[in-house]
């Protein structure tokens, strides 16, 4: 792992929901004040980072992946 | 403008708060009960929708583009 | 499901042809009159949305996440 | 230049028919038989590449990339 | 396969060190003289581009996807 | 600004050698052991951030954004 400084915007924190493990990418839900943030990551991030139910984490998005829809 | 229908997850409600307009891509800023999203698409995608501060929109992530870091 | 209005570019409407379930990610794919648009999303969201082969979709692309290269 | 053999999939061959060049980044529109394939890159490639309205390019997209809505 | 000219920025040139093989996507490690760079694309991909240990490949990531973090 | 612990892989230490500010994305130019590495960020994220030519930072890629092409 490393520790750095990051863009404050576009951070969600929460806390792991549920993981859904598979052999290559693995989807961690992370609960929210607001609702649900879904990310997929690898498998292998879940294991470094050591990822579990409970965990405290931000998800993080950089701003060039988000899209703007009409309602 | 296309009407469609998508997944619920990784969606932010909220209004723009600021449009940063460049010659090719704008910034976004939507206000939403998760704090700031922040957006960067294309200028012309901000004139089809026709968006302008106060508009309430969606802003809108993949799953595949959200990371996880530990706090 | 929500309904939105989305821009109108970098849209391409067809029929799933194919859908390959996997336990976190599945590769959908969809016939359009002039080739075949390849989509990886969630499994969740294959099922929220009940996607199943012979569904009419549109797969959408963000303007940022396409390259170009030179023949 | 490098070139390279990459996969057949979400490839759109066309033709350049707008460039709007930007200071950072730059929108390449491209003419396909599927419509106009909209790209945002960096200016600085579409130097490197010497794009221009009228050259044949391929548009390329990663199959993680596509989203897919229902109609 | 195709056949093209890419830009030369932000390819990394190494060799293939070990594959996952998923049912939809695949993990592809490549060793490159500084470090390994990891890239998560879809097993069809590996299939059609006959990826195996020992490979020789590109990795190739778009600039709009590069994120910075200061130290 | 957020200190967060990430994942360790896809990481390209270096020094900024460069950068093109523009209005709304700014280019910032990397140079690390593999090479140089571009990346496009908000302008906003620039002054936040402090980045200046000099700059030491980690150049940071999301697996899933890592596209494999052969030789």
């Amino acid at each position: 792992m490393s520790v750095v400084a990051i863009n404050a915007r576009n951070q969600f924190q929460g806390t792991i929901k549920e993981i859904i493990l598979g052999p290559v990418v693995s989807e961690v839900d992370v609960e929210t004040p607001f609702g649900i943030v879904t990310s997929v990551i690898t498998t292998r991030s879940v294991k470094d980072l050591d990822l579990q139910v409970g965990t405290e984490v931000l998800a993080l998005v950089k701003s060039t992946e988000v899209s703007i829809a009409k309602l």
